[in-house]
């Protein structure tokens, strides 16, 4: 594994590092912040994945989480959307391929080689990092926006244990009903949409549910609410009796200035259940 | 004026504008982060100057400042930090020309047309924003980091009564002694170093002082110490008895990481001289 570069922030590192990922048959690039605690032992570890057009960077740079995650003492993974490099299959389209990895294992060409970012997300980085840094493996939860919103349920909901909460801003949310999913699911998985269940948070959340608390931000001015179908997660959460929140926010949009202004919240109510 | 974006962030409104500017003869855009309690009335403004190779765009993004603001109930300025355009000179080099104007109203050729950020800040920039938003002109308060600390300091000491308390991130602290500064200093307003002293943080520092509370946080492991020269400032500040903070940050960098980390500080600093 490769240091590409360490920052000292809010009493503890911000790291950004790169390995040879198996499961994506590439290098692949994360963001680690280690809180101050992180020094003396393990750490909780909330999980940040990222929405389309992403790498690791951007939410590490924009959403303002690290102040709260050192608050809280928990460290924060930002990882990619998807693998990368000129070997790696691509579309001129800025949601499939890279940067749209969708969290789910492709089994289509020319996807299937490279685009296994559930079993990366899943497996492979959690081991990663668990060897080479003080996170505690008994206390993880998840968080994403958008396309990350998605892969946080999906991988909550379908890991009973691995996750003690969940939570999405604005999250892709009935990708088997919407443009943003359709094309993508059709791509990476192939005309059998039974193969797309378990990679639909809305139908998952019906279906299955999850074991323990949820938490969901939606912007009620998201410019993209037609495509990310909040209404049809907030009528399973109700219709499963699923411990939630769902909130509407009034005049946010999808932008990180709407991450921003509520990831104090989301890495709150994180602490409540990893401490607890 | 135009505006280019608004976004709702923590209850307020992010915009990014553009207007015709008469002194740096070329269209400028600037952030402005306007508080909830802008809908009332007009509110206190924190000017926050960027440095070198920055748009209006970095801080506003990076920087984090927006969550401490809103508690505050204070606005943000992020102006641009040079003259842009095709018909503006520019040098091949990161740290002369666009992006790196320094604060300075240029004598020289071939910057002297559009490079005229001193008045710019000083002047033009406040008329416009006074006109079109809900700011108080009576409570201003100025930041920035490295050649936007430079800014801030000399702005401040050079207009006394404008602003009610100054702080800096990593200042270029004394350019007229770095390579920081020289250059620059030399290509704007030429060889005669006479003029430079106002341009001086560490010098106007001993020569003038502020009236009012200062406050300086630097990095000890900053990539760019050997340039921004703190002892200098550190100094100047110690000779003046100059009401002053000045914090050395054990191993923190130059990146916003550091900026972001003591940004809740410097709201707070500002927000208790402009609340007096």
């Amino acid at each position: 594994m490769e240091t590409l570069s360490e920052n000292i922030a809010f009493g503890g590192v911000q790291g950004v590092y790169r390995h040879k990922s198996k499961v994506c048959a590439c290098d692949m690039t994360f963001g680690l912040f280690l809180p101050e605690e992180a020094r003396d032992g393990p750490v909780p570890v909330l999980w940040y994945l990222s929405g389309l057009t992403c790498t690791h960077e951007n939410a590490m740079t924009k959403a303002g989480a690290q102040a709260w995650a050192a608050e809280q003492g928990i460290a924060l993974v930002f990882p990619d959307t998807s693998p990368r490099g000129a070997g790696v299959a691509d579309d001129d389209a800025y949601d499939l391929g890279q940067g749209a990895g969708f969290y789910v294992n492709a089994t289509q060409d020319p996807w299937a080689p490279h685009f296994r970012m559930w079993d990366y997300i899943a497996e492979e980085l959690p081991q990663v990092i668990g060897a080479e840094f003080a996170i505690d493996p008994e206390r993880q939860a998840i968080t994403g926006h958008s396309m990350g919103g998605h892969g946080a349920l999906t991988l909550a909901m379908s890991l009973p244990g691995r996750f003690r909460s969940v939570s999405a801003f604005a999250p892709i949310a009935n990708p088997s009903a919407s443009s943003w999913g359709r094309k993508q699911l059709s791509a990476y998985l192939g005309a059998d949409e039974t193969t797309w269940a378990r990679h639909d948070a809305s139908v998952m959340m019906r279906e299955v549910g999850f074991d323990g608390p949820v938490l969901i931000d939606q912007g009620s001015n998201d410019q993209f609410l037609d495509l990310l179908k909040p209404e049809a997660l907030a009528g399973a959460l109700a219709a499963r009796r699923q411990e939630a929140s769902f909130r509407m926010q009034k005049g946010y949009d999808h932008s990180y200035f709407f991450v921003s202004t509520f990831i104090e919240d989301h890495v709150a109510f994180h602490a409540d259940a990893l401490w607890r």
